[in-house]
């Protein structure tokens, strides 16, 4: 017997073919529906209004499809009261978990509505209640996480999700909505990024910067640091890799054999950059080496000396690793979601791997950037449903020079 | 003052560009070097003998370089004998340690030749010596690993590699050699690898598989799991995508969005996978899912069902995980390092990560084949050290088809 | 002072994402819109309708406005009659030229409709009228060939265009709507186009060809012979390059440096090209060759021993070239031009040059399906205006030979 | 019977591979070879000597295998006397003809050696005698302009060619031999190319410029003017896409639908580019456009006002095109050919077309960089043959617009 639920969506729904996609949703989870009414903006900047019917072939697979559609910021007209069910083991979610979205989410519990703490995808909603059964809490929680006798939420009833509006950044950003390009205007889009950080600093939040190695193997190293050191970089996410070929560059003035001050780049640097990590781990910590005086330029020392954070999280292919890297995902996991707060704008450079697990955690309310020379980054980041990353298919190098040169006004290369 | 010491090397020297890869590495280094003698081999087939002295700015520096240059199968003439110092904490090598290569690799220890267990790159060597302080194995040991007390080569004295002979495998994959290009007569490629696999099974060697999630979203996961039933895939090395998109794949019918039987793909299957990461964690485990007649069908179910092994190893990026990857990366190689006994010939199939983290463990002397539609890849594994590792840039979809048809001869898609 | 017009639209307006581009378009332009009207189909298959103001600065700045967006097959609701001018010199255009769309176009000419001639992109329409000024025929013609005298449309007025409905062949390509990636199941796209062009001769049409090199540098020349002979291959647009390589594999074994049979690459073939250039400008033609025995193989003698069309035009990295290849573009263009005819398929296979260049002469009604390695060459052709582009990213080699498995039984590679 | 020769090569062999080349080469022809001598050079600026003796199945496959290691340098020892066939037909060379290299080549005519003009590959070579059959001049013709009657070199008896010695501009691009890689410091690539440029004008050099569409649509064209405008660019050799573009967004501030001002992009300017190149074929040309006032800005506008001269070639995906594109390939080689004369640099961005018609005509011994976001352009330029080209992979806005930076003071973004 088929199971039916009437949802709505507003927002300039045709300008980016957002209708388009929920409906193609829909089939996709083998439904069907009937649009039910369709107010049109008519000027340019008024918004769109649907209302529409949509028809699954029974019920866990209409609370699904529900769940899918507000991935789209697709509410239900009248969303009921959540229900929820006792987590029976560590780390499993009850059958029929809600599965969360990046958007901002409220919940209806007892008839109120609470706003759910820390918006992320693909995670489970948490309530908690007081020792009177009062509601006190709504977040989302991996499903690592979860623990024996947690109340998780299931089905899609009693949630609404909001998509963020488009504001003046995000005007900004419209160049790049639809498309991922190499060619592009790049001139204009450095100046779009420092107004982002340059706005976000303004309104007292972080910038958040995710990177992989390139950032040193393209000689970018320099003008980061001038970044961190002028106050653009409040938090760093990479791996051991980046790290690694930053300390190396400082220690032997190489990176993965690639000489930066003649230019000359060699296969592989071998034994420099697994000498470098033995250095560090000797040490203690990277802050012990800098406070040591055995690392005193980089990336890494600029971050230390500046009193800005960082979060190394391992992978399979990592060498050594640096002391300060966390070899268990998860852990790592947990402590980027521990920086989140107050990030105001996100900048991914150069690495597909690091972008996507900043991506998998970052609320959809933040602006993020994408910068990679490889046009798959991009499109795997807003693939997997950041769908608020704007990418730039460029050269990370050079990007990063034009982009400290503008930031930075004291900043020029010798 | 400077240091000097007298090298040799053997082998098909200007047929591969070798001898120009050595003098690279020397002026790399900041070195120099005169050539002492070169015989050349006269004919088509003798092999050339250079020997070289090097020269270096210090000590410190000679020994380094020497190190790099064994990466290339260059020993010292007169190698000596080599020299240790105990490891002074958990996780840290002494100063000046030697740096392994890949190679196949002997030790002079009180006189004597030992064969270091284990040849991997970037690694330590330890010396166990029994009561009576006599050498009794020499093995390689990551930093990781390594704990007080331990004896570790330092320097390059004393140590010798041998390069892997190029056989009659490595003949056939001779085309293969200097290029990573799409523009190849893959039919002929196919069966070269299906001759590669068919030789290390008749040797009474296994497979190794080491595989991206892409094998499930281009459709290839019914050939696969036709060679895993034929016998073909002895070891999985993999990461928690592939194993997920190939359980959502069986559970749902889609791979992150993608709708095999219809070729139909969307951008994100949202809760398909993280329901799908659920069921197992419920089930304890993908074998007792399997037992339990929840998993029935897809590769993982195959190699359950097979007896095969696998290694899942996760990465920042991940949802969930599986209950059976392992979330710490370093416990993670471990498991892998575990697996490589026997190993006779390595399949890397759309995957650079978990690729290179293979690379990074195995032995020079293991035939070694990486497809994938993304050059890059190819040529990141080769810059890091796997000299052996041949390319092919093709599609892993059809690929694999004509791989399945090739080995299996009653598999032909319905 | 500003201009306006009312046009409407009908379709899937949003499923595909239709109104939300045509919105783009006029805001590209710097005009403005107020929608009047917006009926929404209530059920999945409904068509939409909507009637929309638009409003630009200027009546010139609204003709070219309106001519844009009938490349999306947006229509005036009261076009009007045609307006013509006179060319006034021979390759010249009249200023306000109507710009043309791709798609089936019809245009009121003293109050009766006639229907354009050949649709093609990018160029002009001329009004042909007869002895006593009735209107004989409207047909495309390019620009480089306008004549003095000759009466060509200006502005909008008068000009319907129709948006090809969706039948049952386009909805088997609906899985490559929207995206282009290498990660689709393989398998299932090649019997789709198998399908496509088992369809079209069943259908009476022709099939079109358009390849590159890359057809005979992977090894698929066998692979389409065995197409050719089995009556798949009508028409093959190519340059000097595809044809030449073929023919130097049929004369020496070889094609650019790879040997087939051994599956070995060498970088550049050098003088093989050029000698099995002058070979076949001393015979007089590819067809005298295969008449005097000198080509005796290959995909170019498959095609004349068949009696199958080519068109072969040359470019700016040509060698020699041979004799067949139309040195002069705008005259390979005309050549290309006059094979369209019944054309009821398109593959593009392998080359970015061609399949652009075909692109643009191309009616939006012929089926066309690209194949590349590369993503960008997919992309640039839909970007062009060949919105029918459907995009297969994948080995080209492997994917010939699957279609030929596909669509000739008695193929089998031996 | 089989067919021997001794031949020789200078060099350092095994720096840079070139002897792991020529065997290659041998046995790709199917040739065997034994070295005679070999001289290594003993420090690190020695040259090394070899003497080898070529072997061939007969006189006609040693003749042409003896041409193919012409390619790598390698002459004979004793070269004897060139032999030369009379063309019997116009566009025809004589059977086995001298197939050139783009090297300095030499020539034994009655005993005494004449240099031959303008070297260009895959071409071949003309004797001219005077009035009493004396030996007057040598020089490289293309296939298609050979007349009858003329007298055309046969097999490799009596010709030597020289590899340019490596130089300090060589030197400084050292860094750039052997590896295509997005990954190298950009910073200071581009200091080296405005170092090589400024010698080359210092050395009363031209230099030539290659460019694609790209430079308009990065939007570099300003930078480009600038550098034009500084004298930096002598002559430039493109399509009718990168002057249509430059011209379309001079005449309506957009390009292909990028609005360079905004960043705005969309998919096709639709009639912007066609409306554009009719108003300059109504001008009459380019020149006539900025004489008449029509065209005032841009790439084109600037080279016109300078004084610069530009070749610009079709091909068969173009519109219109500009009145000055010649649509004959073969006569728009002769014209690029004309050009060649004093060059001493040549920049090759963003266009894989021109850059690899371009390295067709150009000797070895100019310099050459070519910069493209994509590897693959700049893999195809060293494959075919020119084996001086350097590449970088970056993002040719920023790179163009950090070149103006360094070449011309003044310039500055506003």
């Amino acid at each position: 017997m088929t199971a039916s639920e009437t949802v709505e969506i507003t927002g300039h729904l045709m300008d980016h073919g957002i209708l388009s996609r929920v409906l193609d949703d829909i089939r996709e989870y083998a439904g069907d529906y009937t649009i039910d009414r369709f107010d049109v903006g008519r000027e340019t900047d008024d918004p769109s209004h649907a209302v529409i019917t949509v028809i699954a072939d029974d019920a866990e697979g209409l609370q699904r499809l529900l769940m899918r559609l507000q991935t789209r910021g697709v509410n239900q007209v009248d969303p009921g009261e959540a229900t929820v069910a006792e987590a029976d083991r560590d780390g499993v979610f009850p059958d029929h978990f809600y599965s969360t979205t990046n958007l901002e989410t409220r919940v209806r519990i007892d008839g109120a509505w609470l706003d759910v703490e820390n918006p992320e995808m693909d995670c489970g909603l948490v309530l908690e209640r007081d020792a009177d059964g009062k509601p006190v809490r709504v977040y989302t929680l991996p499903m690592s996480d979860v623990r024996t006798g947690m109340l998780v939420l299931t089905g899609a009833a009693g949630v609404r999700v909001s998509v963020p509006a488009p504001d003046a950044s995000a005007e900004a950003f419209g160049f790049m909505e639809s498309e991922v390009s190499s060619e592009k205007p790049q001139a204009v889009l450095v100046r779009q990024v420092a107004d982002g950080m340059r706005e976000a600093k303004a309104a007292g939040k972080k910038v958040l910067w995710v990177g992989g190695p390139g950032v040193v193997h393209t000689g970018a190293a320099p003008a980061m640091v001038a970044m961190v050191d002028a106050g653009y970089v409040d938090v760093l996410f990479a791996g051991n890799a980046l790290a690694t070929h930053d300390i190396e560059s400082s220690l032997y003035g190489t990176s993965l054999g690639v000489d930066l001050a003649m230019g000359r780049g060699v296969e592989h640097g071998h034994e420099h950059h697994i000498r470098a990590i033995n250095t560090i781990r000797k040490a203690g910590s990277i802050r012990d080496a800098v406070d040591a005086g055995v690392l005193t330029g980089g990336i890494m020392h600029a971050l230390v000396t500046e009193g800005k954070r960082y979060v190394l999280v391992g992978s399979v292919r990592d060498d050594g690793p640096l002391p300060d890297v966390y070899t268990d995902v998860i852990e790592g996991q947990r402590a980027m979601r521990a920086e989140l707060t107050d990030v105001g704008f996100c900048l991914m450079v150069a690495t597909m791997l690091h972008s996507v697990a900043t991506g998998n955690i970052l609320p959809a309310s933040i602006p993020l950037v994408c910068v990679d020379i490889n046009p798959a980054t991009v499109t795997k980041l807003a693939d997997r449903g950041s769908s608020q990353a704007r990418g730039i298919v460029t050269d990370v190098g050079l990007f990063l020079e034009q982009l400290a040169v503008e930031l930075v006004p004291e900043y020029r290369r010798s």
